[in-house]
């Protein structure tokens, strides 16, 4: 076990809130990510405005693999002391324009100086029907949203100095909101995938305690592919045409690669960013 | 205007929300601050489980400031990469005991793994009646708990290396919550004592627009001791009696050091921790 998922551990006796995309109380569901310099991206990647916007944008996936509506963030910001009040306006300015896309209030939060630029946000949202990792039924088709495997290539251009297309997935996710909410009542469980589908799939095997036969053999470079943000997730056959229609109507492509069996699954895969 | 404020106020003219040291919405209070090492702490003045309390407390402050219960709290915690798994431990024995003693359960988060211990929280609170920086009134006598000074003292031995008491407020601040709980419906205006008592007589002066007659000239060590988590707040002359009495039984000594006139309070004072 990692020490991430030791120290989560430490906290789940106490609550059985833990363990999903976003905690849920009534009906508010409450996401909490951070996004770090030289732990989620290097500021040589991308610009001031597509930091903060990759930070409101993976915290919003969150809230979007819960079936929830994103209404209010705070943000905490630790900036570099060496940023000037151009830099602030950048940053400020991508926070503001997902805010505005998203129909989110930034209430508040905190700022601070500090070494390098660190963000953390938690995002309040509302859901009548959130979507957990453990609702997975037995012959369950599992699928996942768009194509996977440019953010692993891209994260290993950036990390050999190359430069990153803008509009690569690795800078800014795609998100599937309007599609995902579409489907939301034909959806059993759901999650995002950031660290990678393999990893995501163990994370929905324990919560569901389900195996996967898998169709066709997936990749490592697919599998493993971490920071994509499409979405995972399981339904009943007797909705596929219901959702391949909203696909469609979406312009989402759909890769249906699995279904849940009895057993659990594991991967050597580790969680990783960089 | 330093960064912070300049960063914040990039948000201002969108929500009327941010301000106060927490976000209302509804019956819910919404707070998040950031404690991150080097910037709040360094590891060497406080153990680790101090450092989670603190962590904690800080937040705390916050809700009770707002006149409102705790009751979830997200942790987002970078952890340093040399972590052992016991030092995991006595951290999230420090998150679980304060939030234990406060009736808040912890409901999520994020951990990452990070060059220091760089610590995110955020509050969820319930109030019915939230009490702002803008409620102070002309005349409204204005007013701290406990002593000042301490912090100011404690952070400049810690500077200099040497050892603090672990009964200092720097390491483990006293809140005041069962006291300001009692006395909220006599409170017109309040905020806890961060940045020091100057600087948060600004906050409440810009906040309210209004100046303070102090009744005594206030010294710099104690006018400038941050860290403190004190109360300050104002309230009508005709309510004294009853906050002296409640005061006297929940032992919390007060400061009752100016009142609230005309103009607008700016002080020379930075807003720094270290």
């Amino acid at each position: 076990m990692n020490k991430e998922d030791y120290f989560i551990q430490q906290f789940t006796n106490q609550t059985k809130l833990i363990g999903d995309d976003a905690a849920v109380v009534g009906n508010m569901v409450y996401s909490q990510d951070a996004f770090f310099e030289n732990v989620h991206f290097q500021r040589e990647w991308m610009s001031l405005k597509q930091i903060a916007t990759k930070s409101m944008l993976v915290n919003i996936s969150d809230a979007i693999a819960m079936n929830a509506k994103p209404l209010y963030a705070l943000l905490t910001v630790a900036i570099p002391k060496d940023f000037s009040t151009s830099d602030l306006r950048k940053l400020a300015n991508g926070f503001k324009k997902v805010a505005k896309d998203y129909g989110i209030k930034i209430i508040g939060g905190d700022t601070i100086s500090n070494e390098k630029l660190d963000i953390s946000i938690t995002i309040i949202s509302k859901s009548q029907n959130p979507i957990y990792r453990s609702g997975v039924k037995i012959d369950d088709l599992v699928c996942y949203t768009g194509d996977l495997g440019s953010c692993k290539k891209d994260l290993k251009k950036a990390l050999k100095g190359k430069k990153i297309a803008s509009k690569s997935k690795l800078i800014k996710p795609k998100l599937k909101g309007d599609f995902f909410y579409d489907i939301s009542k034909y959806v059993n469980a759901s999650l995002d995938i950031s660290d990678g589908l393999f990893f995501e799939l163990e994370r929905l095997s324990k919560a569901s305690k389900v195996d996967f036969e898998f169709f066709d053999k997936i990749s490592s470079d697919i599998g493993t592919s971490g920071e994509e943000y499409e979405m995972l997730f399981t339904f009943s056959k007797k909705n596929l045409e219901k959702i391949m229609q909203s696909a469609k109507k979406h312009n989402v492509s759909l890769n249906i690669f699995a279904k849940a069996i009895k057993g659990s699954y594991k991967t050597d895969a580790k969680n990783h960013h960089f």
